[in-house]
């Protein structure tokens, strides 16, 4: 249970605002937060860190700068090469984009896949990439001035790392995210709140940071036992039948209940505040 | 197809406030309704009951008193002894937990798995089994004054008996859904209308069981195989493919076409009101 | 990649207002555009023709005349004599039954397998199949006259060709979906709206074809590759883990990445309109 | 923990042959140990009492008398008349009859859901239902003069109690077991090793008994947790991919491991044999 | 129930060598009877028709002359030109591909979805795409001449028509599976027996036809509603859980069950032979 | 495409008997080759280095010594206190424990995933982690001698690293396969053949080496767009529908067809041997 090292992630800032608080911040600001190749190796190893981290509880994701949360994937000659196959030839060459896009995928599950919940705060230029990550977080905030976009088709392509397949799962309307998916248009904080995407709206970037890390603050204080396993059973179920998701759900909670059941319990009896061990 | 006899149910009042429809009501107002064993025992002898009873078309559930809907599941030594495996000891224990928490599932699923449509309708207090209940009935109606939590994470689990399984698909913003989830804040009537999670409110709780029983009378005039036939296809289809869910329509109508349609195009045909027989 | 040929269509309008986009109209007006065997045969041959037109992008989808979209099915002798099981007798006849709901399903399953978006314009009278129908379109628009129905339950049946399975997809609250099934009540726009089923309101029918016509507009100077994968995507995804819908995209992207991204990147640094090929 | 009472069966004789090992043996020689209502539901009870039953380890499951394990479901005008719907009409009488089958369905899943394992020994006559009943074993042994048959198509139904399930899943060939239940012909043991469906071949019924008593006996010496766990873990993952039963099995043994693997550890160190606690 | 028109099919010879029993042989002696993409439209055709044909209760599916059952796809120019897109480039040639390809899959599949049972009886080479039909079939039979292959690495592809989905399924070993797959090697009838993949081995193709007619009498003297129900019930559960399969059967049953077991009935207690209706 | 570095795996030799065949050799001779931590990250790490090395197309897995393929997990105070959940209590703890097992079967699933296909050749002891380890394999062949167990059940556990999965999906028996899994017992090579779950036996560990070999080099031989695509067609199918398997296999050859088959196609006309890029 050392503590872990979160140095030496070049393209992120990485900050504790509150004990048991992580605040992830995409930091490659003259590129408007846009991602690379090792924006999203970097991005997956910061997640699978967090994941197994007992001082953190719940995580922030924001974009560094005024312009940003991320304009998306930075179309590079290496990326392009790389989504081409590199050296292969033909098919040879689609086995390699399609390994290419396995590795990227799992990279932007990481956030998914993460015990902790991750808020995901959202400002200015929110395009593409920007989209398939936000619809891997738990829940999500904007400021007012956000602009979303998926903006994939725009760049002649269906867009591959989760957009398709989590967006219709986390907004209310399918005509509405069909609408946006196939024309690629701007929408802004007010849209995305009606529909669901995001749950808050902020005015500005500093209120939002405020109110994301009071929900943080919030979520931090319970049971990281209760709250870990709530993520964790929703993502599992939301995707199976009731059945199934109920019958996991027993599993889980017969090595999950216990202590923090108890510590809650004695609390309330006390009027005391709980206090949750690490997880 | 005698008549069923509901009697024996000590914690709850059953009613038929109109030909063809139930009234099942929480009554434990000591405990402002939360639930012991014995209460969803009941609740499950009760619904399973209800299913196969030809007198019955339509279910409202409700709470009795002013203060709750329900407090939720009431933390007894009884029931801690339960959740904690009994007399045997470690790995064992956990076991019989495993098995304790399936048998609750099981009686909650009794609302969805009843072949009769469930109203609920809520009030006051809809705390933590309160969010089980509704999320597993088929149309949710509040008035304004309820407060309604997923109260689970306060003490120390994750939701084990439906709710993380449920609520998702019940409402569509995922955001919203988990905020409420990993804070167990209190929510009003107006929150839970915008998020779909109740479809009407209602200003008190008179007016609210007014409205559920006109909602109630409309839907037991119709036919009954055709709004169990309709239950039964919209929860089987929901966690599956569309595919999945046409050809297990297909194979449903197979058997369940035939008298009412000819007596509901009868009817139409003759202007006259259509009757149909009992299920 | 010869021109199709869309003759022959008798109970359909088929034009082409712009280029790229088709605009398919409902076209019995006598019978406020219900649906007679051959119309929904006719319907099937139809989509499954755009759906391998090179030059057809997008689809719109509405009604001739003032007053419906469609009334639905026409209850007529020959129908009923299908749904009975023709010449067969008892077990034997839901046998064919069975086959004529398959049949049936199958000739509406045309307009969600069709390769390119589809577009629902809604007006008038929509009831009991209409619903079915626009389940399966993509994004649906109405005018502020529409009157909406699920009206199965009022002929005695559960509805069997669409709707239980892809309304609760679609919208946002399975509580109001319910409530529309089980009633059969008419409802409007608005709560159409509100309900996330419709994505916009016209004032009038015209109004409503300038909309469409507008977005399908912005949709058909897309890149096909992209947006007929997003589409695919999306339907695919929706019914499955976050995981298997990865996979998937993954393995289809291997192949439909690549000349449409050269150009649409091509075109962005040259600041042109990109253009794409027919598919 | 309490011991359980197993009196009351008149259907069934209940043994225990040695410490651990339950002995049900279908008797109703009169009948050729054929079921009637009482029957499965009396089997039903029997497997849940015997799945929550800390004394039992293994169960055998055999047929009383030289003649018959059991000669299937009895055709009595009981039996009928349930399976024809009883006093309602036409698809009403559906209906129950889908309820009845359900109801059925359930009591022969009680074999596969009891938490112990089943070992099934069969003799003489083994037709219709028996085949049910064995395809829910864990085990299957027989003697040399068996004759087995699904029997179901002999009777104008397709099996609908399991064999149609479980039958592809436990034997070899799907070319066979085509040939089997579309024939209704006898096989005998031979052909029933051969193909996988029985592991082993007596020569009486003596013998038989002897060998599944030594077969419990071993299994019964073994960790009930480790035992309880395999059996639950492959038929939970036989019907889902690696990757759902890798990861269910995970979250099991995270409550499952422990005690048992440090006695059983421990026991080997000390060259003791292991002694497990009751579950 | 006219009597359905057989002719036209120039590929097939297709007879009724017994009442109710359809013998359908491919015919293209000259070329080994290698499928193109006539044979292979026509198959699907031809076990549609024979899908709802009342005068047909079992299907023989052989190969015409002496030398093959089929020796596989012929690859010619016109095939190859369809399977590389036609006259699309690139990316688009691979959405026509794979069109083909989805065309092709559902040809062959046509014999799984026949509702009647099929007897693959196999002489000579059976290579590549015989194995793709083959495994589509309900019984397989052969002589002790057969070579079967599973060609299709050594033309430089996945098979994709049916045999890497149906042939794991099949067969008892997916060890063996695999070595007949990655090696493309010949094996012969022995080993298909020993393997499961054949349930039978005759010593040539009279005798064959012979056993193969013999099985098919026997079959098609049984209720079709009971052998039909049995092929649709174990195709769809051997790809589900035990629990889907089975609630999916307790609904086809529902409509299902009837006259034939009346009549199964009232012959048994008559001693007479059951009659059954066509279906 | 450089040539991959495999120096640094101490627990493992890595041999290249023949051109594109790997030998992967379990080398811990003094423990019977048992497996530590180290070791079942560094099969991990071969494998998945193998699955992107254009220079292997087929890898044999196999044991070092004379005496074990693997006696299975090493029982250290470091893994006992891995699985113990290391410095946590309780559910804390638990917690740990699931994670170090998925964690672990990741590590054996590299074998499955390997987009290469694995020969897996045993000999001597083969217990425990030995059975999960073979399951994943492509093809498994034996020697004589070979004891194989799964072990799991007699320290006190149920198989939690693939064995309960990939076991009876490999052989088609399921009452062998819980005979096996619950007893804990010693089978021998012709039992293993018998059942399928391997496909070969040699006399010694020489022969089976040569036999492993010859088969390599056969499928080596193959276009490893086939064979890959192949290994994972049936891995995906198998778990799934037929109609998915379809499904997903023709959009994978979408962008697998081409080179190989024209190459293949045009060494077949010329009578020579096709050669194949690498992949």
């Amino acid at each position: 249970m050392g503590s872990i090292n979160y140095s030496g992630f070049s393209l992120f800032n990485i900050q504790f605002p509150t004990k048991l608080v992580a605040h992830v911040e995409i930091n490659r600001l003259q590129k408007l937060n846009a991602f690379n190749r090792d924006t999203w190796t970097q991005l997956r190893d910061i997640f699978n860190l967090i994941s197994i981290d007992p001082n953190v509880r719940v995580v922030i994701l924001s974009g560094a700068g005024e312009r940003a949360f991320t304009s998306g994937l930075e179309i590079s000659p290496q990326l392009m090469a790389l989504l081409n196959g590199g050296d292969y030839e033909e098919e040879r060459a689609r086995f390699i984009t399609r390994r290419a896009i396995r590795d990227f995928q799992d990279s932007i599950s990481a956030i998914e896949n993460c015990s902790k919940p991750v808020i995901g705060l959202v400002h200015g230029i929110a395009f593409g990439l920007a989209i398939d990550i936000l619809s891997a977080t738990d829940i999500r905030m904007c400021t007012s001035d956000v602009q979303f976009s998926v903006k994939e088709v725009d760049i002649g392509l269906a867009a591959d790392i989760g957009t398709l397949q989590r967006l219709p799962k986390v907004v209310k309307s399918l005509s509405w995210c069909k609408d946006v998916v196939y024309t690629a248009r701007v929408f802004g904080a007010q849209e995305a709140l009606v529909h669901g995407f995001v749950s808050k709206v902020a005015e500005n970037k500093q209120k939002g940071f405020e109110d994301a890390l009071e929900l943080a603050n919030v979520i931090a204080a319970k049971s990281p036992i209760a709250v870990q396993g709530s993520k964790h059973l929703i993502n599992y179920s939301k995707d199976r039948t009731v059945q199934e998701g109920l019958e996991y759900t027993a599993t889980w909670n017969a090595f999950a209940i216990g202590r923090d059941m108890k510590d809650a319990i004695a609390a309330a009896l006390s009027k005391a505040k709980p206090r949750y061990g690490k997880l």
